[in-house]
């Protein structure tokens, strides 16, 4: 009796510890359906929806004309590859610097680089009632700090801190802040050709009364007080800059924004009075739209809050979150190089690299164009020697091409000519930070360009 | 024999059998945790942690002074609540239209509202490129509709929708794009006062050439073109309103950031040209800096999208993308509103009903102060008669205050003197969207105000 009751209750106990398993085999299935369901899939799911997105992307791109179909697809949001309406050849738009390239390097870092916000998160206003910049998130202050430290490229002591919807509102914030508010007439703001594109457009939009534009630094001759915009290494051309009006009563402002050494050996951590940054440039992450200054006189930062106050109430409280998150995980990288994913510097410096030695190869075949030469110089921060691998390519069509813009149109490549830099047609800026696989089809193509064939401009291709 | 071996393998299958389930049980209880790690605490524990958090808040407030020390919590981060130096008394900030009021609502949504960007996500500048306004994310798009639809407060059909930071630079976009770009002198910018205290400082900060700050819209008297700004329900008090300059070459735009059932009745959907929304003001999200503008004309909405792309290139991906959420959770919450959290607009306008009857007896009770009358009106969404409960108190001091900001800061209640919004002294504005606690001790002071007691301003406080 004691033993059939024995194996009666081992059953019993059998079943119920089955029935258990059951129970939890499931839970275990469900939370993780459920969790990806939250999180997104895990970093081997990542990869393969990334590659199944490029796919998609790839047949929407094939549906659009080069008038462009908008399309819903956050991967297929990108501008830069479209076709004809005949779907053979594909339409390569390098106009835009758009970083596209370090999605590759982000899908890498997995759940590192994530970022999640609760509904009832960040709601307020103010990010730090009491500091200075009453709208920058701590997090991301000390992440920006750290960053440079590591790298190396910018002083951070006794700076202020100033950050902005991109490193383009900061730019506006400067001309705010040195102007003085009651000036006979407006500041001039200068800087040395070939200039950023946008400089002109954005400091004389609005007509403003404080500050306008005065064209290239290297023949500015007023009197008075000026700014001069320095931005080092250039865009478009990526050389390194120093001031060149060399009057009394200039202020210089420093963009940044390439001072990285995926494009430039740093040399020294730069130390000038006010500096851009934007983390377009540096990580890639375009769409945050945040820009940092780091700023010496207590006053000019004050300024650049206030403008960014009148503006647009602060900045994005989620992007700055999400790059505190992202710069982290870049330094963290930097101190922990050999780790699954690697220095994300390392990364683009390897990539920069490579494209352009696939660009100078295309361009020596071709025949028909010529690219800047840069001296290798020592970079500080991965301790070897290299030339600098600019963002842009700033290409010049030789004779007996004239228009440069209209010359790589007609072969159904994108770029933005030299008349927006302040200089002449036979230059044009390309981008150099897309995805691989339009970065390849238009250093393909460049190698492959006629003279005669490309010569009758296909209007068509806006 | 046969029984021993059953026996056997029964207790060997159960021995099996509790091992795999101590096993499970482990797993489901490490991945409950890496998952929390991951996606932050569940709701309970998210509640938990938001009274810890309001506690800690609590605690470092006490430390403050009045001059506001910094702050690293983000929970702490706002503005609202310092105390004096001795410790005594709270001072109460209700300057700004902080919505931290909506924290409440966003918790008890918990997973539902939560937002999870990878980091190799939304890196682009572009989020449909082929669209009028290239920066809009499509998602967010739809739900600015979807939301509109359930809600009958604006006409979505045959309108472009503009993103952009905040409403405040929609408000700048509709400047840029509505003044003639060569015409001889600034186009006048009126509204009616009391209007909008950031209006005049915003419209004039850069001395623009194409548009000047004009002043009350019920004095202008200037012949030619202008722009009237009707801010409807307005900010400061309250009131819902029409256009009144009324001569021929103006052109209106509407200020609609109050237009929500939890402020006013929705009589029914505006149907104007030029219409701007905020999140700050419709779902508590201030920190997003998120706003939308619908607008008829196709130019116009162009030339807005050109505003943004000079002074921003764009507006925060991942803004838009929590924007779409909150704003998805939001119109869900309509539809469902036997849901667990209930519809936003239930909850907010069940607390500015409360809010508001607490304020009318607290003014009565001191004898000190008047508020304006507002006459109920009949609610489409909310399917009742209501009068509004405007998102800020426009509070009169009577005689013999004649500054009532001043007198009301000797009480330690930190508000918006009348002189900002274009009238005298004796007004103040006075937020109703913050914390609860806040608001608490805010209306218990109010109503407890002396008037000899406070003649004697502590100009200490600022």
């Amino acid at each position: 009796m004691a033993s059939f009751f024995r194996v009666f209750s081992l059953r019993n106990l059998l079943v119920l510890s089955l029935a258990l398993n059951v129970s939890l085999i499931w839970r275990v299935l469900y939370e993780k359906e459920d969790s990806e369901a939250i999180n997104g899939p895990s970093l081997d799911n990542k990869r393969e929806a990334f590659r199944t997105d490029s796919m998609a992307s790839e047949a929407q791109a094939t549906q659009r004309t080069h008038l462009y179909i908008p399309s819903s697809s956050s991967s297929s949001s990108s501008s830069s590859s479209t076709v004809d309406s005949n779907g053979r050849d594909r339409v390569i738009n390098l106009d835009h610097g758009d970083p596209t390239m370090y999605e590759r390097y982000w899908q890498q870092t997995g759940d590192k680089s994530t970022i999640v916000i609760p509904g009832w998160q960040s709601m307020s206003y103010f990010s730090d009632a009491g500091s200075l910049c009453w709208f920058l998130e701590p997090e991301f202050a000390k992440e920006i700090i750290r960053l440079h430290k590591i790298v190396g490229n910018a002083v951070t002591e006794d700076r202020h801190i100033v950050v902005g919807t991109g490193s383009t509102q900061l730019y506006q914030a400067v001309l705010y802040a040195l102007s003085p508010p009651d000036a006979a007439e407006p500041l001039s703001v200068v800087s040395a050709a070939p200039y950023y594109s946008s400089y002109p457009s954005i400091t004389d939009c609005l007509k403003s009364g404080l500050y306008k534009w005065a064209g290239d630094a290297q023949s500015f001759s007023k009197e008075g007080p000026y700014i001069e915009l320095v931005t080092s290494p250039n865009n478009p051309d990526g050389h390194v800059r120093q001031s060149v009006v060399n009057k009394s009563g200039g202020i210089l402002v420093h963009d940044l924004a390439y001072y990285w050494p995926q494009y430039s050996p740093i040399a020294a951590a730069a130390d000038h009075d006010i500096m851009l940054f934007t983390v377009s440039k540096s990580t890639g992450h375009a769409g945050m739209r945040i820009g940092w200054a780091l700023v010496k006189d207590e006053e000019v930062a004050k300024k650049m809050v206030k403008y960014v106050e009148l503006n647009t109430i602060g900045v994005s409280k989620d992007s700055q979150l999400r790059a505190a998150k992202v710069l982290q995980v870049a330094t963290d990288g930097c101190k922990y190089p050999a780790s699954e994913e690697g220095s994300l510097f390392d990364f683009a410096a390897n990539v920069m690299e490579e494209r352009w030695k696939l660009l100078r190869a295309a361009v020596r075949q071709s025949g028909l164009f010529t690219l800047p030469e840069f001296s290798p110089g020592l970079c500080r921060f991965l301790n070897s020697s290299f030339a600098p691998r600019p963002a842009f390519a700033w290409l010049k069509c030789e004779a007996p091409i004239e228009d440069c813009e209209a010359f790589l149109r007609s072969n159904k490549i994108l770029t933005r000519g030299g008349k927006h830099f302040g200089v002449g047609p036979q230059y044009v800026r390309i981008s150099m930070l897309d995805r691989d696989e339009i970065y390849d089809v238009f250093v393909q193509r460049l190698s492959t360009i006629h003279l005669r064939q490309s010569m009758q401009v296909d209007e068509t291709v806006e």
